[in-house]
């Protein structure tokens, strides 16, 4: 049993720390919220540190981490912002999927692109009627000589209106088939005509951008399917774990911000001659709250070290996905609590914390998915 | 024992819903909190249905309602938006505490404008220092002639900024008295030379709008406070369970409205074939947030009809601010949950609630400072 | 609206809570607990008060008292112990089922015995595999010639095995139809040859009893059916809502005694000098509980108010019952807290509240089953 | 970093479980509730095992196990029933505060008896007025000649009147100094003259029990004093975190075992035609139960870890004593709501369960206390 971090990774955190004290500061990821810009800057030191690289292997010029890297990573660009991690985590994800699923040709084409920042890569699965429940997606993609004509609409496609994305979009190519079957995986360049792209007004999480896309007869060449027909379910399914992970590490960051700032403030701010972190009432408040968050990362690096052992992790990873977003949640809400007046207001950063770990519990699975996922691994079978 | 409203109040209940509904539709609502305007056209239908003169007595002009009138009105207005009780609120809360205890002249000269819609009233006593603690207040009078010289900055003002605003602004003037001892009273026009408002860009409530207030070498006619010098302290309490109760009530309505979009979503909304309304997990919040709802209405008519009975309501007030602003806070970020990703998008009203509610519970008196009072009521000294 | 209690209801509850004061003691309802014996002192005061007669018509000896009535007698009870509400409650609610069902000749028989004191009632209806869901009822009464031949097993029979005890038993009678029909309800005395009882070594409520009942060939006259063959599900449901309203102001009753207690003790308990009750820790602990059973009375008194009025308060009432129950089982699991080691030894009454409060969210339909009716009430359809 | 227990510990785990599954049956565990006698065949098994010399060094006959086998065994024994960690707990703590503090000649004199299972030991330090504010400490040791006299009172000492148990007993021993001086440890033989023993009837963690000690001018020879007098505060904060960690480690194993039991019957038992865990209100409860168990087991790894590498615990261990308290409390209470009325019968384990989980907030440092210490190592300063 072992609960420290190598010498390696504890370099590896704090490198990207300083690099993200030096680009992230306060006045940019408030810029990035306020005016809902795409974090470039960020994006481009990732690409240059070779966090991007680190995810792949060597032979395909990657640098080979591991999973306990990818969630240091994680960790300190969710501290800063949760949209810094989402980020880096749409390439990761959909690049890793390529990598597991795409054929030679793909690879040696996308991921190098994907490593040197000249691509990015987003993900669009969810339609307004089919979230949790797949079954029900519409958008279709027929085969017509050697394209794929695509219609249909997406939506919560997160940074899919970026600059230089390759979308993975998930389409039904057989209705035939019973329910999860018929999905199929394309990559997608997001400026192709008939691609229209529509931009949510979001509570937060507003600097990569919630989107609406649009497919009207897009026409995309026979060879952008990833892996076999009908197969995309799988394949999405293949990297879920790891995405969720590293979900999971980014709440983990920024609920610790969340602790840090109140308690910065709960120190600071007098009232009836003493500070207000001297009351038993918000002392206790941060005791919880620290305490979640321990709890919550304990759980996560739990999640992280079965992956890194290439075991199954899913009750525990749904564990830790549960309770770290729903701790996030609450150490915001108390976070406001704390703050009083000030934390409502838009200059300081708590209300940001408030908005985006609002949508913790809801996107990656609600609590309630996990809730039932946990339960039927331990052997029931909620409806 | 009787539950139950009598005919007049239900019709006043309903005369004031179908002005609502009219005027405050959901786009005006929406307009109001995105552009941060003050609701004028509410405003001005709620002069001219009488609503402000029914606070106050025939002889003034007004048309004497009680307080279960007030309450109804409250919840009403809630229902619709927070920001349209407080727009009402403050200039009756001020209007009344004129009446309670401003000159016979002051009276001749405010009230029938306030009524009449001409002037609306605001209070400024909150300073960045001075929070719960009025102790520490720091704003002065300085008496200079026939003048009142005013120095100092308040902040948290709601509704300072309006147009044809009297401030109702509390300041020492006696520094050499202990503690809340040597406060003040004054009227002052938002107008004035040397008075500087800044808006903060607030996270929720941003229609009424919440002002940094400066005040530079500030002069006003010594005529221009209200009751004795020094008696400040006692005029604000004076009113101040009615202004709790009138907060209260609007938060009850504002709860239930949340309660009915999220019930109207969760029957609409289907996911695996069946109206996610349908899955227990939602289905026993939603049960849980209207009883929250009931009780909360619950403590703030007990509380109301006390007031209309002339009686102290300080205890059941207290606890009914308390669990009111708790279930409003709760109810939202459940209707969050709810919703989904649908509820994260400020085309739904439910991320306005959850922005709203979060201040609930921390003005008009925080959670800890109920309990503290509650506490202190049932013979305890907590510190 | 008039939240207040008449001269006459305020001089009921004085003279119900001056009698308890006399006969149960602390030593008395501690007795009642460590060695399970049925109240039978207490019961008898309360006949002799008049008590059960009070629920009665005139023309049948009774006193015609109204459902606040009612409430005030079970909150006063509650508040010493909620058995002695179970006493009382069995034998009230199954007489008045038995007034609204029962022949002329039944009423003329047992209800004047019921109101002297001479007999008592108790009802078993759940079974082993049939609680909330008594279609799964076994129990069956076969005709034969001038009797009823009664086989099965109830169990969870509060009260059934005290002297002089009428069984309302529900069992099935017809198995040919459907689900909730064909159950019919008769009267049995608890001595009668074939049955055997069993009292179950329970946690709490230990005073009353909760009995396993069998039932082997026991034969009854013709006439113990009451009204209709087949028709008792419905006669069950029909007092159901009196039933769980008194229960409910027994909750309430129960909860303001911990309040109470815990309030004593942290004043009185010192530590670092001062009052635990003075720490900020439990202040609030306790200003929350004292809120928590305001809310639950107010809901409690709001159908109470709706049933005398001869209105449905289904839903108000599920959600006292809800609520109540609830806050009851925080406020004893607080009290503990509070009252530290001390609130763990038996001398001290908190832990016997934290073992009878547990079963108040199970009993008279689960938290679970609550939320699911509240729902459907809604307009929900939860499975 | 590496979650994953070696061979030998889990071989360890396996033959606690497998002693453990032969000696602590269902029944033993019910009958040492119910008779509240003391396990001393389990822990004549625990002694035979080698379980008690594992603590201890080669040197003085033990097996030099280390932290993690001790939370191990801690968990297991749990896992049955609180009570048995606390009879291995006492002689433990003691023992190895004795190894700690003591001179070699006691050391020679005791351990060895303390491996064989000849003694045991158990401590007394609270009193009436002194729990947590050990300050106030009022039972005395009078030095005369040879010997010390002893006057005062012990309550809450656990396992004191055990056969052949020795109390490590804590006395001031000075008064002239401030505070937490002047307290001394001795070695005191529970059937020594003038000492009186009386079991407290509590709650729950019955077996064990729970003692008030009387001294009355009892007398010890000088050497019974551990290390130097007046510092027996120093030697009690030595072990704390060993003991709070393996207290700790039996909540987890108690809370899992809640689990078990609520998930087995959840599986079971049938309502409306499935299995009651099948209902997502019984499904959801599940999983956040399992959910909080293991966070709890994960914080208190960690914390073992770390005591493991000779690292201060105390904010961790903390967290871990605060949560798995806490978690073990609402685990016991929602497994009480899953299985209904069953859960409320003696017969049935889970309200065991519930009565001992309900204290295990108020030992070995209150939540209050755990919060305030967590916050004291935030940098606050809780009053």
């Amino acid at each position: 049993m072992d609960f420290s971090f190598t010498e390696e990774q504890n370099m590896l955190r704090e490198s990207v720390r300083k690099m993200l004290d030096r680009i992230a500061t306060p006045a940019y990821v408030r810029a990035m919220d306020e005016e809902a810009r795409y974090p470039y800057e960020v994006y481009d030191a990732i690409v240059e540190m070779g966090l991007i690289s680190m995810v792949f292997p060597e032979q395909y010029g990657g640098l080979g981490g591991n999973v306990i890297d990818f969630v240091i990573i994680a960790e300190e660009l969710g501290r800063k912002s949760y949209d810094l991690m989402g980020a880096y985590g749409t390439s990761v994800f959909n690049g890793l999927n390529l990598l597991h699923n795409g054929s030679e040709a793909q690879k040696r084409h996308y991921l190098p692109k994907l490593m040197s920042g000249e691509i990015r890569m987003s993900i669009s699965m969810t339609e307004p009627d089919a979230g949790s429940d797949a079954g029900a997606m519409r958008t279709f993609a027929r085969r017509e000589g050697d394209e794929w004509v695509i219609n249909g609409q997406k939506v919560f496609s997160t940074g899919a209106g970026a600059k230089n994305n390759i979308i993975s979009l998930y389409a039904k190519t057989d209705n035939s088939v019973h329910y999860r079957k018929g999905i199929s995986l394309f990559l997608v360049d997001n400026t192709l005509p008939g691609i229209r792209l529509r931009k949510l007004d979001t509570l937060g999480r507003r600097s990569l951008g919630t989107y609406e896309v649009f497919f009207d007869n897009v026409r995309i060449p026979a060879d952008c399917i990833v892996g076999e027909p009908n197969r995309g379910w799988d394949y999405m399914l293949s990297g879920l774990q790891l995405e969720r992970l590293m979900t999971t590490a980014a709440y983990c960051g920024a609920a610790q911000d969340v602790v840090d700032q109140a308690l910065a403030y709960a120190k600071e701010r007098k009232q009836f001659g003493k500070p207000i972190g001297n009351f038993q009432a918000i002392a206790h408040m941060l005791a919880d709250m620290q305490t979640d968050v321990e709890a919550s990362r304990l759980l996560m690096l739990h999640s992280a070290w079965l992956l890194a052992q290439g075991k199954d992790a899913l009750k525990v990873l749904s564990m830790a996905k549960l309770f770290g977003s729903e701790a996030y949640v609450r150490a915001a809400n108390n976070g406001m609590q704390i703050m009083g007046g000030y934390g409502y207001i838009k200059e300081f950063d708590m209300q940001r914390h408030f908005r985006d770990a609002r949508v913790t519990t809801i996107t990656a699975g609600t609590s309630q998915v996990q809730r039932n996922l946990i339960a039927k691994l331990m052997g029931l079978d909620p409806k």
